[in-house]
């Protein structure tokens, strides 16, 4: 778009470095290996249902409600869960508010979710042991046509890595490597 | 299991209350409508990429790195997914283990996941955003035979809550709301 060939590194919308984030999508753009990422996240058991996960230079606690037999000092996983895809989203409509010039001037979106737990508990192997379905409402208010709005919408939904990772079955191999026998 | 009935309330393993927990199994058992469980996040954008969720009574923050835009106060949220997968497999061990009355000595949970940003930056429909596969390290060391452990190995991924959710596709609805129009 024109308006973003005048933005300078130091410009920012929605406190995004718009500037920034246009070159990096262009450096993919230009050269698909520069888009090649890897995340991780080292999560080690505190007791109970306490976990703590380390990611980078940051620490991710979590655990279960007392209900569950935890000592809730924290969410749970499939409430972090819907908190990532919360902020995935929120991230989304942000940056690509941003590199159209469009204004946000406030953003919350809120996530439901469903558990059926005869899954989790192995009563009936027939249940999903996470959510039946997740339910989402985006609350956005922006300074664009309801047409922009829209469109921007239909170009996040498509575009979430969180939603991608929660619409589509994903390869997952988990191995189990046990202590050298002595 | 024999063992189990000989359990008081406050008895604990791995820091577990076994006798609670395998109460309320037995009582989704007897009525599947006590299994049935809603699960909420609440999310509110608080400028740039930065991201601030409530769940209950608890505050789960995520942010983007500086290479992506984002300021670093936090994890991002495909991070906390790795992290949440990380988390429940930890929390599954240490749970099905103390039921069968196995003592975790240590627990940890490498997660693993790549991304092709070409997804997310909206140059390649054909790419996914999230993650294209994920591979986990659980390193468990534990009271009891390979051949139990392994069984218990099975069982936790057969009933992961966050095992599910990223290996099957899930309904998601997404639904944008907009101020009304003055």
């Amino acid at each position: 778009m024109s308006t973003t060939n005048t933005l300078s590194a130091s410009d920012r919308v929605n406190g995004v470095p718009v500037r920034q984030c246009l070159d990096l999508v262009e450096a993919v753009r230009q050269n698909r290996d520069a888009g090649q990422t890897r995340w991780r996240a080292s999560t080690t058991w505190t007791g109970g249902f306490a976990c703590e996960s380390r990611i980078r230079t940051h620490t991710l606690r979590l655990d279960e409600p007392d209900q569950l037999g935890g000592s809730d000092k924290a969410p749970n996983p499939v409430e972090a869960v819907l908190a990532a895809y919360g902020s995935c989203l929120a991230i989304g409509y942000t940056l690509n508010a941003a590199v159209r010039g469009i204004e946000v001037r406030s953003l919350s979106v809120d996530v439901d979710g469903h558990i059926d737990l005869a899954g989790f508990f192995g009563i009936d192997a027939d249940v999903p042991a996470g959510f039946s379905g997740i339910t989402t409402r985006v609350h956005l208010d922006a300074d664009a046509s309801e047409q922009q709005l829209q469109e921007l919408h239909r170009h996040v939904l498509a575009t979430s890595p969180v939603g991608s990772i929660l619409g589509r079955p994903l390869d997952v191999q988990t191995e189990l490597v046990l202590p050298a026998q002595s």
